[in-house]
């Protein structure tokens, strides 16, 4: 299949990320997409989610707060109140439908592959720039859209899980974050920032975190 | 009348900013209660106070990448949401009905004592943690809120500016900001904090954004 | 006389500053030249001097931090140090000298002025990234050096702090921390990187700093 | 023996710290010790430790950037000139005389453990205050002295690297960052500081940082 367009410099980074195959067709998303992965596994793997979207949120707060126009702010904001009004209270309840209420949640010890991504990007955002930030926060974002399409239609117990990332509304969220990035880029660096050297400073910050993706499966295929 | 009650800090830290009286009872506040104030002056405040909301939005959005729960999360990325989403646009609705439109007021030349004030207030956050984030917000946000309480009802030709934080809308946001910052204290210092030397570091912002507030006024009323 | 050479960056963001004659020509630069500022305004300027430099060194170390390469870091940090053991231990033994003790100026209340300078180039830097600091930080550094220069052989009461500025130590760190502003550039943006839409966020932070800059000498000028 | 005498905090924190053992008395550890860690591993680690050294440089220049006294900035910005001018050349000068050219250093990989203590560190002091900063860098730079006083008169291959965190020199900078530490508290929260709940983050920093510096002792012994 093709994978899906989510703009300009999402395509170049990605084609520059050498982890990249290795984070979006793990073991643990071929376990997704066969049904095969443990249960015990995925549920490990949504209890350390549910910490890696408190600081997920909060990373895409410190983009709102390091943007340069209404718009980017506008637009980051959004997400951080769909992050914490929507998507986290999901989590509760899904993870409430596995028998892991939200004491339980709240308790989960952070694994270091998680500490690993989410400080990594949090990190790149405050001692960088808006710029530095994306292309930090770009892989997950983005990869989990590439991944959702690919299951597509996969079927299974993972079902419910695939469906969320290969529906329309993430993939329209996809489309709008590659936007907003190809906007930031333009706006600051213009139309040639490809062969400006801080194309390779941004494309070592998303095959960075590519490989710390790779890690957080690793961390749910290694399960508790 | 007496002042409407936002919390315990907000209440300790009014009465130790020796320059409280000064920023809420500044000449241009009276002005616009007896509706003397020159409506140059209110419109030059007016362009001024729209760069201020970009620069108020982003630190509340620096608050929710530094909240330490989802609950402080959700309640600062609300704010966020709020100033972008609805009180920017309704600014440049007003701004529009006045004849300055948007263009006009994305080219505002910031003045020094917006610079002063926002700066100082990013600064305070991104340097200290939530704690010293909220203290140099407070005045702000509470200032406003208690500046509204005590000139409702005034009529005149500010009485739209007027009952915007005269409303219950806005009241119930400042008691909302109010208990975020008792409890964001409670759960960092204990119900004792009043007692430890980092009290005063709080206090000197809270002080320090009022003496700021001042000059933000003093700059409506010296006029463009 | 001949503006002195601090590098290709300088050149061109001074030529960009509107307010660059304000405050490298302001009325207390003068005063200091023709030796007919009264001491009493020095003396109220020595003393914001004072807390200016814990931000300004908070600054240099905020651009250690940021920095990209060891070499970055090292002359970053050397500032630091050079500020924070050398020219602060200075100011103090100077203030001592002017009947001024150190207890004195720890207690000074920090002027509007010296805040909205000072937070604004922090929060430049907290906000962007290492090159949004060195603009920020530039108009200070190389400004005061452009005065040395041009100050020098005034001779009259305030010759011992124009030889500070005029003197080769002055004049060669002016030189060094050009040079660092041309190879950040170089090595992030590349050599055209004056047509980049970058360029102009840049030179606004090293404009919008001169103007703050203009509002220190004018605090100075006013006395306490 | 008895552990060395690094202060409150720090002996507080420590026994708080689950993973402190693992860590000081990690396998890697135990190799150095009698001597029998394989070379190819510890060339594996002065590869990564010389990266870790760029980053631990910043964090301490983020923590002069965060400082709210001249004593706090110099004491942080005197480590940072420490790391930058003398511990990194000699880093650079040891990897050389092992066959490794600065080049290949530059060139080496961050790996994921490398990555996951520094960001851990970092993020941990922009997000929070100097404190938060201070309880993240603590597990490294006393616990390195701690190992070295344990391992002291070990003799062997590894006898220059042990010396180094043995020697007096060490050993002093040790109990002048304990003393910076609980100077820090008292100055900010009190001498009853441990009863407060913002204790238990700044103990939780101190024991998560301890399992990431676990995971870097592991990244050497799992080697290239």
């Amino acid at each position: 299949m093709i994978a899906p367009d989510y703009g300009h410099a999402f395509t170049r980074w990605r084609d520059h990320a050498p982890a990249w195959p290795a984070y979006t067709q793990h073991a643990f998303v071929e376990g997704l997409r066969t049904g095969t992965l443990p249960r015990e596994n995925f549920l490990h793997y949504l209890r350390q989610d549910y910490i890696f979207l408190i600081h997920f949120a909060r990373a895409w707060a410190l983009a709102a707060a390091k943007g340069a126009t209404l718009t980017e702010i506008q637009a980051a904001s959004g997400i951080v109140q769909a992050l914490a009004n929507v998507e986290m209270p999901l989590h509760v309840q899904i993870c409430a439908g596995e028998g892991i209420d939200a004491a339980t949640l709240e308790a989960t010890e952070e694994a270091p592959a998680n500490l690993a991504y989410t400080r990594y990007v949090l990190e790149a955002g405050y001692s960088g720039d808006f710029l530095d930030l994306m292309a930090a926060l770009a892989p997950c974002v983005l990869g989990y859209g590439e991944i959702g399409a690919r299951l597509q239609d996969s079927g299974g117990p993972y079902a419910d899980w695939i469906n969320t990332y290969a529906g329309e509304d993430y993939q329209s969220l996809c489309r709008d974050v590659g936007a907003l990035i190809d906007n930031a880029l333009l706006h600051r660096l213009g139309p040639d920032w490809t062969r400006l050297p801080r194309a390779q400073s941004l494309t070592d910050h998303f095959a960075t975190a590519t490989r710390l993706e790779v890690g957080f499966w690793q961390m749910g295929l290694d399960g508790p």
